[in-house]
């Protein structure tokens, strides 16, 4: 997929809503635990109610490392899902990788290649030749760990290094890497204000933001600051949407929670 | 396992060598390729023939996930193998994870306590909350990534943050962390020359060690700067070990380059 294509995307469903797949198997529906795979049936019924109002889904893996083998099952029935039923809709794993050069080729080919996502998220602090096998590949996003949503991002990522923070150098020596076009930057919605400085180094890369909804962020106040000409923004919700109810009618109760996204999104790109 | 049963096997083996399982389909002898499960195959003949010269045993997460879901059952039956065989064997995660908290925990649950890995390593980048789920979990260890022996360490790491390396101020807030008695650091031996400084704040910890051999680092020159009262190293050879040979004898050969290395280890014990 193209950052072209994904705008395009961004206009004809008048949303930027990524829905993050975080599958907790204490938190879904009672009755889905009776089936084969419930991490995948509850997946599907969300996918199913909610592709015409998101652009993005995005699984964590940890959700499903968590259960092993058998999440591991889920996660590729989930994406192999997507990819087949939805094609237009943009895919991330979210995986926080990141290695020596030589493996974290590996972790390219596993996610970005066999498992066939759009992107995956990772981190910047082993440098340089730790993102560029990921950024390699063609058609793909690699996207990187700026500023996060969560209180930690504090410890170092806003602490000063030669006069800029942290994730500020992170973003501008990141553009100096090869086949940097392919890079997209995660962004937390807890912190509107700093986004006015990272588009003066960034105008267009699309930002994946966490954050707003049960974090706390505000997602006026991020597209106020954040928006860029061709929308630069996937706007992440988890658990705000997928478990609006625990009942039988999750995935309408899911719906509705991401209708109103949409809807303040439509009028947000008005 | 405690460190001190860690320092016990270390005296008793007269070796403090960590051996990496970074199985490479491309790299394995041929012949082990018609077998059910080669990657577990190699793995066991690995283990059966360094079982006495290594105190470690360190799969990179990576290398498994590269081939899905065959790769994590290959995963699963390598730590079990270890475990049941040689519980005495400290058995390390190599998976850099760190996400915001509740995600922590579920890669920790995964690694930790599924797996039943006595460690796992994990990127500091999103600070403390991203770390404290896995050092929450009893006689376990977090390996936080600290200096990396790749030439991308050079991009942040050691950039100076209010005056003090990066490095150094993940190792020194790390430290103010709960339950920070869990913490080893991962530093790389391609920068002996930094050891000094680094165990003027923390004398004791553990220190995993990449980048003897292949990357280029010295043994000697490690020791040398690095080594505590409790031994407190643990060196990692992957490629130089394991890939020894690509024939019919290559346990016999990854026996000979490990006895090699325990051999300068017990010189230097000494």
């Amino acid at each position: 997929m193209t950052t072209q294509q994904l705008t395009e995307q961004i206009h004809q469903k008048k949303s930027f809503l990524c829905i993050g797949l975080d599958v907790d198997l204490n938190k879904i529906p009672q009755h889905l635990l009776n089936t084969e795979d419930p991490i995948f049936e509850f997946n599907k019924a969300i996918i199913d109610a909610t592709h015409d109002l998101a652009v993005a889904y995005k699984p964590n893996t940890a959700f499903y490392e968590a259960y092993g083998i058998k999440g591991w099952i889920s996660l590729e029935k989930t994406i192999h899902y997507i990819n087949e039923k939805h094609p237009e809709i943009f895919t991330i794993a979210d995986a926080k990788r990141g290695d020596i050069g030589n493996t974290s080729s590996m972790y390219a080919k596993a996610f970005l290649e066999d498992l066939a996502f759009d992107s995956v998220t990772v981190a910047p602090y082993m440098g340089k030749d730790s993102v560029e096998p990921f950024l390699a590949v063609k058609d793909k996003f690699t996207i990187l760990l700026a500023l996060t949503s969560n209180e930690g991002a504090f410890d170092f990522q806003t602490k000063s290094v030669d006069g800029k923070e942290l994730y500020k150098q992170v973003i501008e020596t990141s553009k100096q890497w090869k086949n940097s076009e392919n890079l997209m930057y995660v962004v937390g919605a807890t912190k509107a204000e700093y986004f006015t400085e990272i588009r003066k180094i960034i105008p267009t890369s699309f930002l994946l933001v966490p954050g707003v909804g049960a974090q706390g962020g505000s997602l006026s106040e991020v597209c106020k600051y954040g928006m860029s000409e061709n929308v630069g923004l996937l706007i992440n919700s988890s658990r705000g949407i997928i478990y609006a109810s625990q009942q039988q009618d999750f995935s309408e109760k899911a719906r509705e929670e991401a209708l109103k996204m949409q809807q303040e999104m439509e009028q947000i790109l008005k």
